[in-house]
């Protein structure tokens, strides 16, 4: 007999099978791997429910769409396939990943159009973009002189795994004792860090970059929570110098909501404080989760 | 007890273990895949020796270095793994790959200084580029306004799998009945395509990209062949219209060494025949495999 597998660590969805997540594998010749010919989307679980699901899986079919990469389900075969990696894992706040590679053509051709595509899935615990003391003193953020990869190369509303300049300007900015990195267009402009988007409060108005950058589904719910709020928001390109003066930085990502920054480049934003309106915004992002509007409850069913 | 494991189709080096190919992977956390945080290279073995396997080791280390990454042996541990490969295999030309990914921090950590690197190898059967028929009448090839990654975002020199910029160049050649694609640097030069560098004979000089383009081990070869065969070259901006109107042009590749183009946007090159340029170098590349200088016996041993 088989011991009972323990998915307490995370379950994955590899190729038909669920397994536990240090069990799981994507093979070595997938181009998935070797070309980072892949998209993804991230989707959280709290208290139990998933947050947006729908925009999650709006962007994830759009991304396999213009990657040309075919899932080979149904939206509601994802769904099923992502509860019941949660309900596996019997996790009440997770991570949840649903992926698609290209997978390889047969043997000796080099046409992707010929790939069988693979689809993969896996919940995990949450993860925090941050952890508890920097949620509290708000994050110290570089920004860096690595230039993000244009839209003119890799569309960035499409997610992919294209992270050299993300993970090149993390160490850049963990080695000069910074928590996190923003890169730049460029142009003097920031665009987009590891994992998250960011926001400026600048003369009274909320400022997030238009461009070159992905198009966060916690990006979406600030600008529609601030609408809700009476906070002005402009969608445009943000200066590193306007961050720099801003009076709140904050970033948005599912790794952990509305995360404030009170360091820039080693200088404090506005009184190094967290600032009111990034308050409001986090404190209104963790009550949205409750509302049924947005929340989703999992069923975790046994066996 | 087990059946004798099958590598006639390949052998992986997997985190300590040798397995056949199809039974090798890499975690689906880890962040070579998640991130495509991983380098790598690749050398070839022709006739039971690996061809210019010194050059490869250097460039590979030299990578491992540009992103940080450490492949945790010597370069003749490493050498031995790959050797070890290919002689479980049994193949006499080979396609032999190197890795080293990232790894992944400890749980919750986000700081790839904290992760444990991990090398992986593997050899396959040898990989053209271009299939038979293709390198009789010459390759079809199309110039794509894709925009390769630029240097400012990731470093072309140290070999990474950001490839979604050529595989969607790709696709757009392939649908255009095209064989395969270069791309451009967004300033109307050609740069590099799926795994080759590329030439153009250009009033009677060998031309190749300087800028933007992994400084490949064939296009080294081709230009140390080119100088002891009094070939002028320049290694230079190689604009697209001058491609256009080359009297020759062919790609450089360790999946098949000097491989001619006859066809670029549909239109023939020069007479739409195989240059004399391009036939005296693939014929001095494979000469040079038997070269000592260049060539290195492979020791199959059983078991």
């Amino acid at each position: 007999m088989q011991p009972t597998p323990d998915f307490s660590r995370g379950a994955a969805f590899v190729r038909g099978e669920y397994l536990p997540i240090a069990q799981a594998g994507v093979p070595l010749t997938d181009w998935g791997f070797l070309r980072s010919d892949a998209t993804y989307d991230v989707v959280t679980v709290w208290e139990g429910a998933f947050f947006r699901l729908d925009a999650h899986l709006d962007r994830f079919l759009a991304s396999c769409d213009r990657f040309r990469l075919d899932p080979g389900r149904t939206r509601d075969e994802i769904t099923a396939v992502l509860e019941r990696c949660v309900s596996l894992s019997g996790l009440r706040n997770s991570y949840v990943e649903m992926i698609v590679t290209r997978g390889q053509p047969p043997w000796g051709s080099r046409d992707p159009r010929l790939a069988v595509n693979q689809f993969y899935a896996f919940a995990v615990p949450y993860v925090w973009i941050a952890d508890e003391e920097q949620r509290q003193r708000g994050l110290h953020l570089r920004i860096s002189g690595v230039q993000r990869i244009p839209s003119s190369s890799v569309d960035p509303k499409a997610k992919n795994y294209h992270w050299n300049d993300l993970t090149m300007g993390l160490f850049e900015a963990l080695d000069a004792q910074a928590d996190t990195v923003v890169l730049t267009d460029g142009a003097g402009n920031v665009v987009e860090g590891p994992g998250f988007n960011v926001f400026a409060v600048s003369r009274g108005v909320l400022v997030t970059p238009a461009e070159g950058v992905l198009e966060g589904v916690t990006r979406r719910t600030v600008i529609e929570m601030a609408q809700l709020l009476g906070i002005a928001v402009e969608v445009r390109a943000l200066p590193a110098d306007e961050v720099r003066q801003a009076s709140e930085v904050f970033l948005s990502t599912s790794g952990g909501g509305v995360l404030p920054v009170t360091r820039v480049d080693g200088e404090p934003v506005a009184g190094g404080e967290v600032g009111s309106v990034t308050r409001q915004l986090a404190r209104t992002y963790w009550e949205w989760h409750a509302d049924p509007r947005y929340s989703r409850p999992v069923r975790y069913t046994s066996a």
